[in-house]
């Protein structure tokens, strides 16, 4: 275990869907599962990180040996969990406390400029879930690519697919804000339209054919229809958005196109070591999603604004 | 187009479907989607197709010059379709129309021993099926895999598993008869508890951790949900059997798990030229799924001993 004050955290969308549906409750719970910060203590047990380490906390702890973690599927670790759970405090505090902290944590130890905060904070989720989207839909360069929702996983997915490769990425979404910064991250087709309407937009854009790669940013049934509906035959669907329903639609489709439907809870941290160059050369400015910065008692304010739209992505400095 | 008589045709678990639930209907259909055969005539456009060619039929009809015959998935040929529908002959037939024959039919020109005629005719589905699930659940040397299913289909998923390297191959079914020859085949493990039960079997068989690899050759909900469950963090089910449902179960333990579902209409015609020389040689041994043979008038009771589990898979001679 170790102690760290968090520099930054995040508050997510997953946060919000708990904070939305969350009944009140007497048991305390410390929300916020993406942070940054530096080391302040570290217990008997810790082998690797340090104290003074500035670190990246991914959402999920794990251990970093068991045979999940091996395959880099840390969010499937043996001993591991999330943050911001009833039982583990999250980082929307002045500190938080991390199990399995040597594998848990990415530390960077070189000097890291205040510019690129933002940005790394990205990577203990958004980014990385954005990244896991186009990778599980098997983005290849030169290809067509489609992301489902313009929130900012869907914007990440945005930056995932560029950086993969994909000549042609169309984003699916409505919100004018969003949609511009998804054009400034490569989004070379936008379609508003919803539903059935949506679908055959994508089909014009594509030659009737339908898109290579979908990734699917929202989990409610009707994006996952459209994602499976604007799949290529023999496509791929990478899901990241938190499926709020039993089953997956568009059994029949998917079965006569051969669309194959995967993803889940991003292990980001084994994405950090691949992204990272990429974040701190500049290449890929992820932190972009934050539009609004809050002290921790602004938090309350800052789901608020997401929720009435307001803004993409809070940024909480404790 | 071009005309050829059928050596043999297979009486499909789907054609039993539809036999299943057809309604009486004035309209005459001929069934039978898988065959094998030598070609009596040749239409004017056939170019590469010639009378007296021993060819098998893939159980759908393509172009072979499309952009999705191009990839590999001639089921989703844009000219292409499938026998034995409203709309196109099947071959429980003295001679069946093949529609874009060049596209369609794989012609066998070296001499061929009547004793595989069984093996090849199942390369005209059932076992480029089974193949498809075990390519689409990404079978690979030393990994764990699981076939849900007994009928011809998962017999030959048991086959193509261990082709491909599995190291442990678990069946789920029940008939002795079956499973006698699963384990012929190469199947390491039996489950013949259904649900949870079934479940709880494939975790104890291994490690608790669950199968790198699931082969859905059923179709059924229960099926679908056995087969998600079963799969390994990180795992895949490959399905091929027809979906009977409009959604896909377990869509909160495949996102936890990071389980993948793909499959589908399996494109049989790409996978021949890798399967015949492992028919030709005697490694594989397919056609053993047929075991009982009948004329064409035997037709009726050979679908009737299929529904009642008296055969596996029937065999027709015209």
């Amino acid at each position: 275990m170790l102690l760290f004050g968090s520099r930054a955290a995040g508050g997510a969308g997953t946060d919000f869907g708990h904070n939305k549906k969350m009944e009140r409750s007497d048991t305390r719970r410390v929300m916020g599962h993406e942070a940054i910060g530096v080391v302040e203590d570290v217990g008997a047990d810790v082998r690797t990180i340090k104290r003074g380490d500035f670190v990246i906390m991914p959402f999920a702890f794990s251990d970093g040996t068991c045979v999940f973690c091996h395959d880099g599927l840390q969010t499937s670790c043996i001993h591991g969990g999330f943050f911001g759970t009833t039982d583990v405090a999250g980082a929307q505090a002045e500190a938080v406390r991390i199990p399995l902290a040597d594998g848990t944590l990415f530390p960077l130890r070189a000097h890291v400029d205040d510019a690129l905060m933002p940005s790394l904070l990205t990577l203990s989720d958004v980014m990385g879930t954005g990244h896991h989207a186009a990778v599980i839909s098997r983005v290849t360069p030169g290809k067509s690519a489609a992301v489902v929702g313009d929130g900012a996983v869907g914007l990440c997915g945005v930056i995932a697919a560029k950086r993969l490769g994909a000549e042609q990425i169309i984003i699916l979404g409505r919100h004018a804000d969003r949609i511009a910064l998804a054009r400034d991250f490569g989004a070379t087709d936008v379609v508003s339209e919803r539903g059935d309407a949506a679908v055959e937009r994508v089909r014009e854009l594509t030659g009737d054919q339908g898109v290579h790669s979908v990734l699917e940013c929202v989990g409610l049934e009707q994006a996952m229809n459209t994602a499976i509906s604007i799949a290529r035959p023999g496509g791929a669907v990478g899901r990241v958005g938190v499926p709020q329903e039993q089953t997956i639609p568009g059994s029949e489709p998917a079965f006569y196109n051969n669309v194959m439907v995967g993803g889940g809870v991003a292990p980001v941290r084994a994405y950090i070591e691949e992204l990272l160059p990429d974040v701190l050369e500049g290449k890929i400015q992820p932190g972009r999603v934050f539009d609004r910065i809050v002290g921790l008692d602004g938090v309350p304010d800052g789901y608020r604004a997401m929720n009435d739209r307001e803004a993409i992505k809070v940024m909480v400095t404790p």
